[in-house]
C-alpha cells in the first residue's frame, strides 16, 4: 500500500526567488509533496489584493520529484486562487504555508501583509493555513534558527488541523529563539510614514517609509512583546471580522 | 463665534472620477468640510495594499468653498496614509468615508475590498470610519435611494463616534430599501474563479471572475440575507483579528 503524502502549497509575497521561500521549501520537503506558486517578483504590502484589471499568467519554473515551482504575475492572493483552480486541478492542499517573509508581520501590520494575504485566502477556502515571517529585511538573513519551529508547527497543523475560519500568523525574532508564545495581535500605529522625493520641482512625490509605534509594549500577551523578548510569536487570526460587541449599541441608533 | 465644521475625508477604490464618490460628496457637503483624496483610476480589489516599490504622487484637481479634491497614484490605503501626513498637515478628520463603491463588499469579500481598505486604515488611525457600497457594478447606477441612509449614518457617527478598533461596512441593495439591519459578516466562497484567455498559444493566461456562493444564506443575521431581502446591511468590523477562542488549545500544542 502506498502512503499518500500531504500536499503542501507554498507561496509568499517576496517572490519565488527570495531566500525565505527557498529555505521554507527545504525545511518542508520531508513533510510532503510541495507545490510552490509564488509571485514572479516582490509584492510586499499586497495585503489581500486581487488582480481584476488584467489577466494573470503563470509559468512552470522547476519540476522535481515531490516539488514543482511556478511563478505567477499576480498578487499573493491571486497565486492561491489561481493554483487552486488551475495548477492543482481540484486537488485540495492539506496545508497552505506562506513565507518565510523578509520583515515581520506582527501587530496590526497583518492587514497590509501579502504574506498573510496568502494565509487568509487559504483560510477563506477552508484550508489550514499558516504564515511565517522574520524580523529582518536583509535579503540574505540566516533563517536556520527558525527551522525546528517551522517544522514543528507545520507538522502539528498537518496532524491536528485548525479550527474553521482560523489561521496562524507566526513571527520570529532575528536571532536566538527562547521558545514559542501564543499571542494576541498588538496595537500600534505608524508615524513619519512618508519621505519626500521631489521630481523636476514637483514636491508631491513621496516614498512610503515610517516607524511603527507600539501602543501596548508592556502587554506580555502581545506578539510585539514576545518578539522584543526573543520568543517566536504565534497569533491565531480569524477571518470573521464582525465586531459582535458593538451590534447592540449600533442597533439602538436605528430604533 | 465661528462654529467649526466637521472635517470629512473621503476616498474610494473606483477612482476620483467614479459616479459613486461624486454622489457621496454631494450627499455629505451639508455635514462638513470635505477633503477628497482618491485614486487617479480604478483600484478595485486592492484590499489593504500599500505601495512600497515606487513613490506615490498626488495632485489637486479642484478647490471650492468647503471642498478640495485630490487624485493620488497610490492604492486606497495609500490615499488615507498620504492625506493624513501631507494634505491635511496634521489635522485629524472627524470621520473617514469610503465609496460609494460600485459593487457590494458584503460577506468575506471585505478582505479584498479597497473600499474597506480605506476604512480599515482610518480605523487603524483611531478615526471613525465607514464604507458604503451598492450591489451593482453599473458605472451609471442610480444611487439616490441610498442618500437618506448615508446621511443618517454619517450624521450619527459624527455625533456619537465609534468604539476603538471598530469601523462600519455598509452595503445597499440596488433598488428599494426596506430599512436598516445591523448584520454579521456572512460566510461564503468563490467558485469558477478564472476564465481562460490564451495569448499566442500560451494557455496560462487567466482573468479573475467567478461566482460567490453563500454558505449560510438562510441565516437572517448576515449581511447577505439582509441584501437579498432589500435591507441596507450595516456590519461592524473589528481590526483586532486575534482568534481568542483558539489560544488555549494552541498553547497546548507547545507544552
Amino acid at each position: 500500500m502506498e502512503l499518500k503524502r500531504p500536499l503542501i502549497l507554498i507561496s509568499n509575497d517576496d517572490g519565488y526567488l527570495a531566500k525565505g521561500i527557498n529555505e521554507l521549501i527545504d525545511y518542508l520537503r520531508p513533510l510532503g509533496e510541495i507545490v510552490v506558486v509564488a509571485p514572479d517578483s516582490a509584492r510586499s504590502g499586497s495585503g489581500c489584493a486581487i488582480t481584476v484589471t488584467q489577466p494573470v499568467h503563470y509559468d512552470l519554473v522547476r519540476k522535481d520529484v515531490g516539488l514543482s515551482i511556478y511563478k505567477c504575475s499576480g498578487t499573493p492572493t491571486d497565486c492561491v486562487k489561481l493554483s487552486l483552480f488551475t495548477i492543482l486541478n481540484g486537488r485540495k492542499p492539506d496545508i497552505i504555508v506562506s513565507g518565510i517573509n523578509h520583515g515581520d508581520n506582527s501587530a496590526t501590520n497583518v492587514h497590509n501583509s501579502g504574506t498573510m494575504g496568502v494565509v487568509i485566502e487559504g483560510c477563506l477556502n477552508d484550508i489550514p493555513s499558516v504564515g511565517f515571517s522574520i524580523c529582518s529585511h536583509n535579503p540574505d538573513v540566516d533563517f536556520i534558527h527558525t527551522k525546528p519551529f517551522i517544522f514543528k508547527i507545520v507538522d502539528e497543523i498537518l496532524k491536528k488541523g485548525l479550527p474553521m475560519q482560523t489561521c496562524l500568523n507566526v513571527n520570529f525574532p532575528n536571532d536566538e529563539i527562547k521558545g514559542i508564545k501564543v499571542c494576541t495581535q498588538a496595537r500600534g500605529y505608524w508615524t513619519q510614514e512618508w519621505e519626500s522625493c521631489p521630481r523636476k520641482g514637483d514636491e508631491n512625490y513621496f516614498w512610503l517609509t515610517g516607524t511603527f509605534i507600539d501602543a501596548d509594549s508592556n502587554d506580555e500577551k502581545t506578539d510585539r512583546w514576545a518578539l522584543h523578548h526573543n520568543y517566536a510569536a504565534i497569533t491565531p487570526i480569524q477571518i470573521d471580522l464582525t465586531g459582535y460587541k458593538f451590534m447592540n449599541e449600533l442597533n439602538s441608533w436605528f430604533k
